[in-house]
């Protein structure tokens, strides 16, 4: 299990990630090229294949035990009217997970995975990103190691999802603080918000620059001040996994701004995730961008829980399967090209 | 079992489609609205729901028995060069979906969907549709009825694929007589064909559109010339699982293009179709604006045989399992929008 003891040993993992196996790659994209199909022809679903295999290292890799972690923590900017709901429902969703009752319980089961909620001080709301840190750095690093600590050995594939009513607000500061721009470019209207809470998002992250900008001097800084504690976990569960070779298929935007910090300073931590799908909040389709990551779905959800990237978990699974199941033309006796 | 006698009756089938059940489209709609989420949060896989309750006229739908239907056929212009593979691939393709081999026997298991390959007559091509119509009218019409009585009762949903070499030629000979356009705009590089063969396509495509254009009055008789016998089945199944209320999810260039005369003649035929995916082959996207239809997946696949849309019913799948397993607000407690 990875645990980081400082936040210095955190930055230290981040600066000394592991690569794929090189000799796997090769050997299933070999594999794909005798497969009874036309080079090629399988678009995305081959790219998928050879980057879980150089992961796994192993030609033939799996997508059997997929793992989604849902983080949950509360935002003291809630208090802020940022969000169309109110904060209560950040616990009252984490009881809906662990009856079953949520989007990400049917997705997740709908594609074979196990799914873990990790509630993260529900009780104690982080500060208001706009007057002071969300977390000390105790509060920072215990998050994180919450999230490093729930990637379980031996995972195929991780997807890690989040609740915490107000988040988006945290989430937009941190896309800004990582790859610039103004609020009102990360900004969108997360549950639905209208005009006049927009708006008041949209000062309350300036206001959150504005404090915090010249402190963040560190991927972890910028957690600490700007992010919560749901994110951080994101965070640390995404670089846990990396540790572990294990492969990450990423979900909407809170989830890409978990990430946000650790790839404007290190853009290879990316090279072991996925994009699952382009959310419809508006700051998404920007950070993909940046990120280089081309989404797998465009199916304009935005419900976070890890629930897009549980639908293309399912993605990931045709494309193994195809891999490992498909004859080649030697052993079905069919002609190549002309 | 469907079948048309005549094809007058195939026709008359055309003019007479039935609709969605309204009743069930809206109670799954209100079922939506108070499922623990945001309103539209789950963005298509909402509108998937909406779909496959208005044509199985149930509140909670089902992707349980899927169908996949892979029709074969062999093309007389096929000797014209227009493919990268020679024309005996297809038999030898027929081969490996009955032992399992291919890519839409990986597909199609990974999406527990059941699979049926129909091979139409492959050791009689149809004729050169540059020079000649590809089948006769009880060709045809023995074709459409293949397809037609291919649709089991009882479906949920119903994916039809193909295999045929050359058959990207008379595809694009379909579209452009549906649609308009040069032989240029739908000729694509099929299974990688070069760039001598492409031209060679081209010139094949335009002597077919020369030759037939003045005698294409009727769906049926643009299928007849200028189709192939694979491609008639699956214009066959399309229908008959409308008169079922079976919903369809298209494939990729060559479904869309059995589909074309039909559509261009009743758009309603679309009204009981996705589009599963958008392929690589360049006329498909072209197809798709035509149809009106915004693909669920765009993942540069281009190897027919219905592994595009084999992909695709996990998201349909995913989409019915949050439908139908998420708790309300009010069965999980959770407080609505403030």
């Amino acid at each position: 299990m990875t645990r980081f003891a400082t936040d210095a040993d955190f930055l230290a993992a981040l600066a000394d990630l592991p690569e794929p196996d090189r000799s796997a790659l090769d050997a299933a994209a070999a594999r794909q090229g005798q497969l009874t199909k036309p080079a090629g022809s399988l678009g995305r679903l081959e790219e998928i294949a050879l980057f879980m295999a150089g992961w796994q290292r192993h030609e033939r890799p799996r997508a059997e035990r997929i793992g989604v972690i849902v983080f949950a923590g509360n935002h003291g900017v809630a208090a802020r009217g940022v969000s169309a709901f109110p904060a209560e429902v950040t616990a009252q969703m984490v009881a809906n997970f662990r009856h079953g009752g949520a989007a990400i319980n049917a997705l997740a089961g709908a594609c074979g995975a196990s799914l873990n909620v990790v509630a993260l001080d529900l009780d104690r709301p982080t500060g208001d990103i706009a007057q002071a840190p969300a977390m000390n750095v105790a509060e920072c690093l215990n998050a994180i190691n919450a999230g490093a600590g729930a990637v379980t050995a031996g995972l195929d594939l991780l997807i890690v999802g989040e609740m915490g009513i107000a988040n988006t607000t945290p989430a937009a500061a941190l896309c800004a603080q990582s790859y610039g721009g103004t609020a009102a470019d990360w900004v969108g209207r997360g549950t639905g918000i209208d005009d006049g809470a927009h708006a008041r998002k949209c000062t309350v992250v300036a206001e959150a620059l504005a404090r915090h900008r010249d402190q963040c001097d560190t991927p972890f800084e910028t957690l600490r001040r700007l992010g919560g504690r749901e994110i951080a976990g994101m965070a640390g569960a995404i670089l846990a996994a990396r540790l572990q070779r294990v492969p990450v298929l990423l979900d909407g935007f809170i989830c890409g701004a978990a990430l946000a910090p650790l790839a404007a300073k290190t853009p290879a931590i990316l090279d072991h995730c996925l994009a699952g799908h382009c959310s419809a909040e508006a700051g998404h389709e920007r950070l993909l961008r940046h990120f280089g990551l081309e989404p797998l779905l465009r199916l304009g959800m935005r419900l976070g829980e890890g629930s897009g990237a549980a639908v293309a978990a399912q993605i990931v699974r045709a494309a193994l399967a195809a891999h490992n199941g498909m004859a080649t033309f030697a052993e079905a006796e069919v002609a190549g090209r002309l």
